[in-house]
């Protein structure tokens, strides 16, 4: 339709309006809707880095059916709801890319401890007296009414109980990559790794297809797990195009008992056996050398950095600006509240932007763009999901936060980029959607009983406490 | 008074309280003060650690006069005020002991960038163009506002123009250690240092005695002030017994500079001028060696620590387990936002206590409640207010902060201090309290007109933009 039609048919359509007065509005020629989100700066974290300012968002059911300027959308579609997002910045749901949520459950139980004395003092025996189904299903609410309330829309997770994990993601609204861990010692909910494997294998065939979750494998580490139960994930996970989470070179320790017991390091020792191949996430990564990322990119390894708990464990600096360089896919992640003690990605993003700085001596490396992405369309390609969610684009899943700009400590706003990294807090975010549905309103949650979730966390907690004291 | 005769006069009041009904009170035995702050956990910061759950503070005019449990404190006062702090903790005020207040104006202005490059395409440009009395005057409005709402009481500052950094903070109500820049180029509030020493000194005669303003004298580093100037500034100090505040050791570049000049680190320099003395604040101190550590200690240097800036900037990190094992007094700072970006004195306690983890590989040093002290009763002491505030005892300033625990990110409670530091932000606090004088109560600022405050900073930006732009 040419302008000039366009500009007759209008013309016609006010005649017609005006004849027939107000009893009768002529049909609408937009597209109708769910939902538009508009009026933002809308950063949307695609290949050419477009942010539009101000821009605006349509989603219908679970998809983004349109980016671009607030008129031309009105334009284009009637929405059943708007988000009005004037002075927030429009940004792709936060990816975590690895964490364990139930562990919200002993969030500052005990801090500032040697890593043994911390598992074995506290940890283990918390665990050991603690965790069952009920604890998963209340701690996973807790993490989730978190998460949601701090802008994260995906989260990689492995645990004990995993479907617990899952059916109060799903209840939750969240999107999860989620795997039953596989483990070479006794725990809750598998006395053995054979009956580790077998659950796992059930909570694939149970979430297969799922719309929110994506069900992966999760064989803990090379440390905990002996060669067949490795090898075992990895025919699993190949059974069912799965992703496999698993954590590596995480402390210093691993790498001397691998070493000790193979002569190879973790990931050299993971090659040797077969494991590594596509849609791993490596949690840690932290004591990858030089010599072993030619071998991270073989297998195009999704990288899972993890910087606050990597500091607050002593774990290590992971090399993440040379595997930026070398060109692997690099996500950030919170690591379980045990060890951070939050969910709050924007404390990542942070974190892993001014550790990089100090650790090169470098304050150019990991800017404020790249931290960005490492919590949004990198993690995505971390999860092997970039094709579905990480950034707002047409046909993508309709997962998008809007963030406020406006409090004392991001005044003023020069580069609202560098204020998402630097100054934003998980309590800056306003509105969280997760494939299309409101999961919070300006700070309302929607999606889950506020006072409910926090309530049966604090009764539950008093086991915990019970615990740790005998 | 004997608690039975305590007993017995509780009863006569009781008899004539019945004998003359509703119409008249008997008078009320207990001394009224002006507020209580009552049912929160007090974490009181003093000698013996005393954290009272439940616990109350009553507080008359500038002054605490008591802190007990909430029934005692209940029994002895009547409160014209009192505010809740149920489910709440309550804490000294945090003391920041370095930053650059109006540089929040610049916040976010440039990133990611090398110091030499950021300095002088941006911040230096900035500067020469902007720096203004007016702009002085609206970007500490705007950082005290920030500072209220993240519970920082205190502060302790240098730049240009510092007479409109006192008179905006005394508005506000905070507490300051202030000290007009010294510097040996010209800047807009003095052509030379002779100047800038000229201006001290009127500084410290106008602000001598001020109940909230300690003035101090500020001469901004080894490197960039001439040795008669450095000489001339401790004579000052020593003439009105005030503070000095210098940045030292905070890069590599500095000490090579001063190795290059005088063949000496920067505080073997400093002492050998006869600069060393009581009253230093020592901003950074990144690159002091081991060797230095005694130097430190014979002159009780007060340790400024900035473990943000320090990592945005890629200066290095400050050896603060080794200073804290000498007995060096050690308190954190923000350093200005320019290099932050903000202000938040939680955010400075939580990077202190993961950094020196990390930088050590022992997850034990620096733990919670030490990186709490940093931010409170050691920040007080490095800026010679140890006695003054600090810390809840009686006879102290009444500076004392309320912050929120309910959060689902504070969910569950097992230790309060462990949250205070590692998931606690400023936007927790919910009633900032300095001199006696309510500043905010429940997130409502009453000191400032927090509108007005950010349109006046967002309307001053644009000449920002404007002077990097050309």
């Amino acid at each position: 339709m040419s302008l000039t039609t366009h500009g007759r048919s209008v013309f016609l359509v006010i005649l017609f309006s005006t004849a027939v007065g107000a009893c009768q509005s002529p049909p609408d020629p937009r597209r109708t809707v769910s939902l538009v989100v508009t009026g933002g700066t809308v950063v949307t974290m695609d290949a050419q880095r477009r942010v539009l300012s101000p821009g605006a968002v349509a989603v219908d059911g679970r998809e983004i059916v349109a980016v671009g300027a607030p008129a031309e959308i009105a334009g284009r579609f009637a929405a059943r709801e708007t988000i009005g997002a004037i002075g927030q910045v429009v940004l792709p749901g936060l990816v975590n890319t690895h964490t364990h949520a139930p562990m919200v459950m002993y969030r500052g139980l005990a801090d500032d401890l040697r890593l043994m004395e911390w598992l074995e003092r506290y940890i283990f025996p918390a665990e050991a007296k603690t965790v069952s189904p009920q604890m998963v299903r209340v701690g996973t609410r807790l993490a989730a009414l978190e998460m949601i309330q701090s802008g994260t829309t995906t989260f990689a997770d492995m645990y004990y109980f995993e479907e617990e994990v899952a059916q109060a993601a799903k209840q939750a609204g969240l999107r999860g990559v989620l795997g039953e861990t596989i483990i070479g010692f006794p725990v809750a909910d598998a006395k053995t790794p054979a009956d580790g494997l077998r659950r796992a294998e059930a909570f694939l065939k149970r979430f297969r297809g799922d719309d929110l979750i994506v069900a992966a494998v999760a064989p803990h580490s090379m440390y905990t797990l002996d060669r067949e139960y490795l090898a075992a994930s990895r025919r699993l996970a190949d059974q069912y195009g799965a992703p496999l989470l698993i954590h590596v070179a995480e402390t210093q320790d691993e790498i001397q008992t691998s070493e000790k017991r193979f002569r190879l390091t973790p990931f050299r020792y993971l090659d040797s056996i077969g494991f590594l191949g596509p849609r791993i996430v490596a949690a840690h990564c932290v004591w990858v050398t030089p010599e072993e990322i030619p071998l991270l990119q073989k297998h195009r390894i999704g990288v899972s950095h993890n910087p606050e708990s990597n500091m607050k464990l002593a774990s290590g600096t992971a090399p993440v600006p040379a595997m930026l360089a070398a060109g692997l896919t690099v996500g950030v992640g919170t690591d379980g509240a045990a060890s951070n003690n939050d969910l709050d990605m924007f404390e990542a993003m942070r974190q892993a932007a001014l550790l990089h700085k100090l650790e090169s001596g470098d304050p150019t490396v990991v800017g404020a763009y790249t931290a960005l992405e490492m919590a949004t369309i990198a993690a995505a390609k971390v999860l092997g999901l970039d094709r579905t969610i990480g950034s707002l684009e047409v046909g993508k899943r309709a997962d998008l936060i809007v963030v406020g700009m406006r409090a004392a400590r991001q005044t003023p706003v020069y580069n609202p980029v560098s204020h998402l990294v630097y100054v934003t807090r998980g309590d800056d975010v306003q509105t969280t959607i997760v494939n299309g549905r409101v999961l919070m309103r300006n700070r309302r949650v929607l999606s889950l009983n506020e006072g409910a979730v926090l309530a049966e966390a604090r009764a539950l907690s008093a086991r915990v406490t019970e615990a740790v004291r005998q």
